[in-house]
């Protein structure tokens, strides 16, 4: 029997989208405004999926406080009122809200193990969202 | 040509985790602040999809006034202003928001025909959401 | 590594629902004030769910202005501020929100290269939407 | 003590803004696409607010039962899934949302009397919405 | 120059509504399934607003991190996961949700400083809130 | 007869709360991770507010499409998808939520003529909003 929790995280932060491949012109060309050098910002909100067994005895898929301590150490702390270009997963790699949903998808397949996650799901704007449910590794 | 009709439907329950087979300690370590034995209660908003062909003169895959009908009487005319923990469903199961996912799922399965039940969602609070799209019956 | 992008989008129009092979009394049977020949409306909201590979260069499935430009012309254009039953499509379909996803899902499917839709979800009210995700066309 | 309940309730409708006072082009010039004869929708959600004291031993403004029976009679029956040009009191005053909301102010305000009605909200789509607090009445 | 800020805060906790002073009919007759012995229970959304001058420097009202403080350790820490009936503030006053956002008010009104509390906002449900501003106390 | 329409427009920026006139230690004191250099940014959902009577004839407060013309000329394209700290009105004042409604406010009450701006509410997270409702102007 197999169920799903969505647990929904908040946070603000930064970003310039530019790829250093680029020209400056074709860097604004695909851009736009994004790719000014001071940069803007978002809200984003993280929709975490994780799939499991209901345990029969407990009556959940797992321990929402342990999803919660890991995504608020691993993930809240390190992107929050941050700006994404500063960080060493997004020198090589934009940090478009795609490669967002990416890289935090990884981190919690790799470090989260009470439960699978299966799905990350990333509200950028009230009009868009991006999701991502795992594959080959981004940068492998 | 499958399509597929998502409904919601909102009621206010209250309930209290605990587990018969624990002991009071663990019952504290496991549920926190929810396993007090007042209870506590929540807005559930219950989203019930249903899977079927458009049927091409009516151009509805079924008639959402027979299932809110069903809903309406079977589901929260039942739980709606109660506390889950009194009903005989939860006697021996613990009435987590994934079990509610799950008895409602299965109460809708098994009461409703005009259309075939793919999905029960709960949005438990603004934050928290499980999703059951059936499997073996919960007790079996 | 797929991954998928939805783009949200608005637009408000009315619609009578109607089926031509029905008489006046099954009509109002199967439609209740649906049927009224005044009308009424909606503000739809839609969700396009477009999937692919994110490049690994400009971190993004598609260019997101491309899609708007094309939902902007296609669909927004057409049926916003509009009555839907004055549109050939809907001439021998009834323009309930079922019909009108199959519709908007296959616009964009046949009209839209960047990228390859896979889902449209219309949310019609605060409670109710429909999703499509392809098949055999609507009408063949 | 003075506070303040807030309901919302939903319906669906069409409208078409014309004034008849106008040329056919002023028409146009003034309303848009608003204007074209076969109307459009919305979905409107209508928030109505009472102010009163708190009675002491109930701990109610008033009771929310006698309100929601007054507004499901008087207002979601008469408006709920019909074309609002179709009733007299639009007749000859343009059913734009700001005027519906002084309509539906000055029907509470004259026909429901266990509390006093002070503001009322509609939100005509995710992006407008109009509130009316009383003052003289609309057509005299 | 006067400016408000907002600040929105959820916890989740039951109630039961039921007045000492009335007979279990009159209970019955006046709150319905909500007199319940079991009670029920709704997510709460409480929106505090604070008044203030914008400080010149500092370019804010107050300091949210102190509101954040004030509002977890006596308002969220107390009620949360809680059932309100259980508090001696709510032995002789029947918990409604009106009742709930004075006391809410009095207690910041009374224990906050650095800005002064204007209105609290309680949205019970999808569809009910209550505004309270101050006032007489409420048991004076 | 006095009725209001409250617009709301969204854009995303960034910002930095820094004051020229704080040491070091004393910006990380007072804004904390909201003074880190690289800055970080929001989502803003900006609700203009303006009063007037409703035209008898027109049925309408003012021009929707005039608003929204002045709106995005003067407000959208100038601090959409930008730094907040670059413009010269911030570059003494702190870009604060609180200071940017301010800012907002004055701009719509200075520029736009045909109806009176009577507050410019600003939500700035899910949780956070400022509301801001004119008197004397921010820096005289």
């Amino acid at each position: 029997m197999k169920a799903y929790l969505t647990r929904a995280y908040m946070f603000s932060a930064s970003h310039r989208l530019h790829c250093v491949d680029f020209s400056p012109e074709k860097n604004v060309e695909v851009y736009g405004k994004c790719n000014n050098p001071h940069g803007h910002g978002h809200n984003y909100r993280i929709e975490v999926t994780v799939a499991g067994q209901v345990d029969p005895k407990l009556g959940m898929i797992c321990d929402l406080g342990e999803l919660d301590t890991f995504v608020q150490n691993e993930i809240l702390e390190r992107y929050g009122l941050a700006n994404l270009n500063t960080f060493p997963e997004f020198k090589d790699v934009v940090p478009t809200t795609e490669n967002l949903s990416v890289e935090i998808f990884n981190r919690i397949r790799s470090g989260f193990n009470p439960a699978q996650v299966t799905k990350v799901r990333i509200q950028e704007t009230a009009m868009n969202s991006f999701e991502y449910s795992g594959g080959a590794a981004l940068r492998n």
